[in-house]
């Protein structure tokens, strides 16, 4: 196997920038802001995810020599920046949200600051693990929330967009609250359970059904999760299987004894299978159900009662299949010269996608009981007091005005890198997610809600939006 | 940087099976088809890719000292299982149709035939490499055949489903008809064309609009396609873009001038601009646009008018968001042993997902004129005819029954490894570009379409159908 080194992995025009800024300003610090101003599937929160990869990336970003190479030959790059980049020392600032943490648009999750030509060549990896790890634990806690305590395994590998998406997008369901996956790099890199047991082909490679599953039962009498489907369900999957389980029963072995259902309707089939299961004595046996499920699917057919146990989820999960893009961006919000901060805006002629100005600050908005009632974006450079203004960002929002009084004040951002040196020690993936359980839980229940979620409320101080409104003035023809 | 193996990356049932297969029935050889069931955005048809990372895996196949004392940790294996994983050998068969070639539903694209400890082993990667890049082939041929003949780069690295979904990503929208990608790994890895030039952060880092693309110029004076939307199109972006190409002029510059626009009304701004851009005398100065485009605002645009010369083309190709997902499948569908071949099926519960029993060929079939008129599926056994009869596989279709006289027979189909051994040349994918172009010309025009696209005829033997029909009954309760 070769060795892997994904610092290409970017856009052309990032080092294109860094080529120019090394060039016509080598000396200016730039201040980037990782954030993004939509929820997929019209949600109230995002969970972020990513951060681990995001560290190891930047802790081995280096340029091999084929790297140089192949740059030099494209003929578009000076050499002494070719020759810095063989150098390269990553010696920037970084600081994020930690992951698992509900955000929210706008709020910045990650911010770098340093050398432009360092700052700039990092935009497209960061966008593209934050963006991809957010969204898969977004969709996962949608999931995983209607299904109400069954467990939710993660089954996607084989209809991920890539390895990758395979790899990291189990351990971001898990973070999204998904109990185990069946990827088993995934299960050995993170420390997740494994998941699975047979497909139809050892059903088919039988002379019988009947036959499949003893020789199933003999090789793995503790963990026999039969799949029922490959022919008929109920008149030959579950009956089969019932003679196999008590035949271990005999054996005296009761233990995770259960099916899988993978295709048909879901309702009618785990209801007559759980009546069959019953009625021959195996009420402890599990139905796990798969076949296309989303939090759509699971929500409605446990309305109309369907008797399952677990679910199985794979592409509507590992693909976010009903809105697959979590739109991050990256966008320069201040630079700097000689110990003078200068913000900077970016106004485009589409309203939405004019930025924040200004190296800011994040904080979550605590009450006595520890429930959370907005966050509040703040200059690095401001005094935040108890007597403050703070506005809603959400120029929709009737109760505009706020005073800071009541609350706690939570940092949201914790520094990753100091100069270059890594300072954060990433939390086992389990610890995410339990973490992330208990910040989710902390949020107004409306804002949770899969349909017409209540907006989250997102403050900026007095200082912060005269900043933003004076430069979006300046620009205005 | 670590070495990358992905191994592991599997369902843990692969390996559970393998490991029962292993025990219960070491020397059964099994046949495996790899296909698809529906085309993604009801489309005419697919774009099959990912035989070069297939081919890769395949060959670098191996489970490392850390696999196997990661497997053996989780106390399901048998040791003797473990000890074949570790001096694991590839030594399967494995045809596949070529890259780049237009497929329909459950044909066959990849076969694989081996011991069925080694086949059920691959199903996880080769669904998730095959199901990503065909997925995303078939995209960027729909983006692309709107953009009539106007280049489309390939922009999507920052909102791709991690880091392989970017890098191969790219790859297959280059075979389905990007001109190239501004994701340099990419463009590295696979020689095609690295494109960009520069992001907003480039304008802001500047103290004016105007100081940046002087910079900019000055810097890259041959290449000066400069992002005129940071703070108004029409009002500064372009006006000053205008002043740079008439100094580039006196300096006897003129070649790749261009903007790009990346938010706000594309129809109005780059009818303006273009305006704007002839009577200053810059008729050649290019107009590129991005912005969340896909085949359907490509269509729309261009009909209203747009004044367009090459679209950037991100997150919708990129993730194939439309459609997220291409649900191929990998199904037994023969058993060997002493030489006898049994043929498999799989009926479950939904009809669909009936599978297509025998280990079968695939041919396309020709008229006198170089275009084609149907595929042909039938049994590895049987002799096909020039006076045999066929059935279109769509029993919707009315006219079901066709004789082959007429046409010419070309096998889809090419062997890829013998008994483990690579025999096939990939080719470079600009090549595969041109392949693919080539193969959709010859297909009838109504299948290329957009919107209710003609269904492709697929047809099957005589001795095919009989077969199926048989086995159905057979397993019919």
């Amino acid at each position: 196997m070769k060795t892997r080194n994904l610092s290409l992995l970017l856009d052309l025009y990032e080092l294109t920038m860094a080529n120019g800024f090394f060039r016509k300003q080598p000396q200016k610090i730039g201040y980037f802001d990782l954030y993004f101003r939509k929820i997929p599937d019209k949600g109230g929160l995002v969970v972020y995810a990513g951060l681990a990869q995001v560290i190891r990336y930047l802790d081995e970003l280096h340029f091999s020599a084929s790297d140089i190479e192949y740059l030099r030959e494209l003929h578009i790059f000076d050499n002494a920046f070719l020759e810095y980049l063989r150098d390269f020392r990553f010696e920037c600032d970084v600081w994020s949200v930690e992951e698992g943490t509900p955000v929210f648009p706008n709020e910045p999750l990650l911010t770098v600051k340093g050398p432009l030509v360092q700052v700039q060549l990092l935009e497209t990896m960061l966008l593209n693990i934050v963006n991809h790890e957010s969204l898969i634990a977004t969709k996962a806690r949608r999931i995983c929330m209607v299904a109400r305590n069954r467990p939710v395994m993660e089954f996607g590998s084989r209809r991920a967009q890539g390895a990758d998406a395979a790899t990291y997008g189990a351990r971001a369901a898990v973070i999204g609250g998904c109990s185990g996956t069946a990827n088993v790099l995934s299960a050995k890199l993170f420390g997740l359970k494994p998941l699975g047991t047979m497909a139809h082909s050892w059903i088919q490679s039988f002379p019988s059904e009947q036959a499949a599953f003893e020789a199933w039962m003999e090789v793995y009498p503790h963990n026999c999760l039969l799949l029922v489907d490959t022919y008929d369900v109920l008149k030959s999957g579950v009956p089969n299987a019932i003679r196999i389980f008590k035949k271990l029963k005999k054996m005296g072995i009761n233990d995770h004894l259960g099916v899988r259902i993978d295709s048909g309707d879901i309702t009618v089939l785990t209801q007559q299978t759980r009546k069959m299961l019953d009625d021959a004595g195996f009420k402890d046996a599990t139905i796990t159900v798969s076949n296309a499920l989303d939090e759509e699917v699971i929500q409605n057919v446990l309305e109309e009662g369907a008797a399952i146990d677990s679910f199985g989820v794979g592409e509507k999960l590992i693909t976010a299949a009903s809105d697959p893009v979590l739109s991050g961006v990256y966008k320069l919000v201040a630079t700097q010269e000689d110990n003078v901060v200068t913000p900077k805006i970016k106004l485009s002629n589409t309203v939405e996608k004019t930025t924040i100005p200004g190296f800011k600050r994040l904080y979550r908005l605590y009450d006595a009981e520890g429930k959370s009632h907005g966050d509040l974006l703040c200059l690095d450079s401001e005094k935040v007091e108890k007597s403050s203004e703070i506005y809603n960002s959400d120029p929709n929002k009737t109760q505009h005005v706020r005073q800071l009084q009541a609350w706690h004040l939570k940092p949201l951002q914790v520094q990753i890198f100091k100069k270059g040196t890594l300072l954060y020690h990433v939390p086992e993936t389990m610890e995410i997610q339990a973490f992330s359980k208990k910040r989710i839980a902390e949020l107004p229940m409306a804002c949770l809600r899969l349909k017409n979620p209540d907006i989250y409320d997102v403050y900026w101080t007095s200082q912060l939006k005269t900043l933003r409104q004076k430069m979006i003035e300046e620009y205005t023809y």
